[in-house]
């Protein structure tokens, strides 16, 4: 049993997706976020700042005395080597792994979709690790980079018309391919499962990268006996390196008509980058 | 008589269209631009910062012997304190005063709609500059913050109907007040100006920031004797932070198919911060 909170990182907001299905997994755990809002985005950095970037802000987490961190952020987690990794002291997830676990389990046809931000369809990160599980795996995979900026502009009702039509564009090779499963690869995705689902149609599965690690971390800390035994619901505290009005004013986006909770700034720079 | 190069500088790509119009004034003039594309955006970042990184910006332009420097980021004309500005030895323009004498010119009912980034319409900049010069006008502003996205991955076309729906929406209140004349108050938005005309209809002028900033510039060297005497096309010259094969791959984007000169990337942060 252990009380503290679960530590979960991002470059930015779309972590928040992550916390959601922690919330509704892990109800009665506390949660630290750290979202580095001063230097989003990371998938266009290099790995050398991404990894330096990286470890600040898992160190920061670690100042808050989290049990176990989360890189909700998909260039983190697939940026970060490791030989690094397993030096970790701490229980430490990433959402790939799980994502192509939750894939693989799904999927019938073996044939699987893959959306995400052109950068991180440029790494083939999780196209490798789909094909290093599975060498049967058929994977079709497609840049979605304006989904970003729909989202985080509010543009994410099912049927909103302006989405709706760049999904159906961006989606279409992989209708016409016939995958039975479609990994959403941002974070910023699962706001708009639902209007994506209409496009691909009711047969496919739509496999949330938030959900997976989030189911992951629940089997993790189960394991290791560090769930809390606390019965009543947890508390969330935000940390963001830029404007804490611009978050809390979008945090809803992501999180539902239910964020509540503290934001605060923090200067990411004074955190040291060795683990 | 004076044949050194133009410096042309901005957060990143978009000031490429006002290369364009310096191309078409100034044709025998050379341009050296300077795209901050690994420190984009400038625009959610403080004056201090934005500050340090344009003297920066500006010290690698004179370095390479420019006459003259603009400032084709409306982030940084804004944000540049007068007392800063009055104490450059060389000709200088922003977009922001040239655009809005432009706009004034152009407009017979004195109602004038800007359309720019959200952080550019939340700094007021352009309704404070009008109302200053004429403080009858009538100034109706709107953020359109999916632009910017929509050009930088090729959404341009004059009927491409996702722009057009944005734009739609975007656009609907200025249309409903009646302005007469739209400043395109970002660098990206002249890109999308059939469209944006299409939408608002024919009788409304549309005031592009480069092109505004390219006559003042004309206008500017011509009066100080610095225009070149050469009669050949002028070379252009284009330097980047990050990687210089992206800027290449979007450039026709702002230059049209026409785009050729050498992309290379620098040390920015080499630069100093001092005038």
């Amino acid at each position: 049993m252990d009380n503290r909170p679960i530590g979960v990182l991002d470059s930015g907001m779309g972590g928040l997706t992550a916390v959601r299905e922690l919330l509704r997994v892990l109800p009665h755990e506390d949660i630290v976020y750290f979202g580095d809002t001063g230097r989003v985005p990371y998938g266009t950095r290099s790995a050398e700042i991404v990894t330096h970037y990286a470890l600040q802000d898992i160190n920061f987490l670690l100042g808050r005395q989290v049990k176990m961190v989360i890189a909700a952020c998909g260039t983190v987690t697939t940026t970060l080597p490791d030989s690094l990794v397993r030096r970790f002291q701490f229980p430490y997830t990433g959402v790939l792994s799980p994502t192509v676990e939750a894939a693989l389990a799904a999927s019938r046809s073996r044939k699987i979709g893959v959306i995400a931000t052109a950068t991180t369809i440029r790494t083939g990160a999780y196209e490798r690790e789909l094909k290093k599980r599975d060498p049967e795996a058929e994977v079709i995979s497609a840049a979605c980079p304006l989904f970003v900026p729909l989202v985080e502009n509010g543009f994410v009702e099912r049927d909103n018309k302006v989405t709706r039509l760049v999904a159906e564009q961006y989606l279409a090779p992989l209708k016409e391919a016939g995958v039975d499963t479609l990994i959403l690869g941002c974070t910023h995705y699962p706001v708009i499962a639902p209007l994506i689902g209409d496009v691909m149609g009711g047969k496919v599965a739509l496999i949330d990268s938030g959900r997976a690690a989030a189911d992951h971390a629940r089997r993790l800390l189960a394991e290791e006996n560090l769930l809390t035994d606390r019965k009543t619901a947890g508390k969330c505290s935000y940390f963001v390196s830029d404007a804490p009005e611009d978050f809390a004013r979008n945090a809803s986006i992501f999180l539902g008509e239910g964020f509540c909770g503290e934001v605060a700034r923090i200067e990411i720079t004074n955190y040291p980058d060795t683990i």
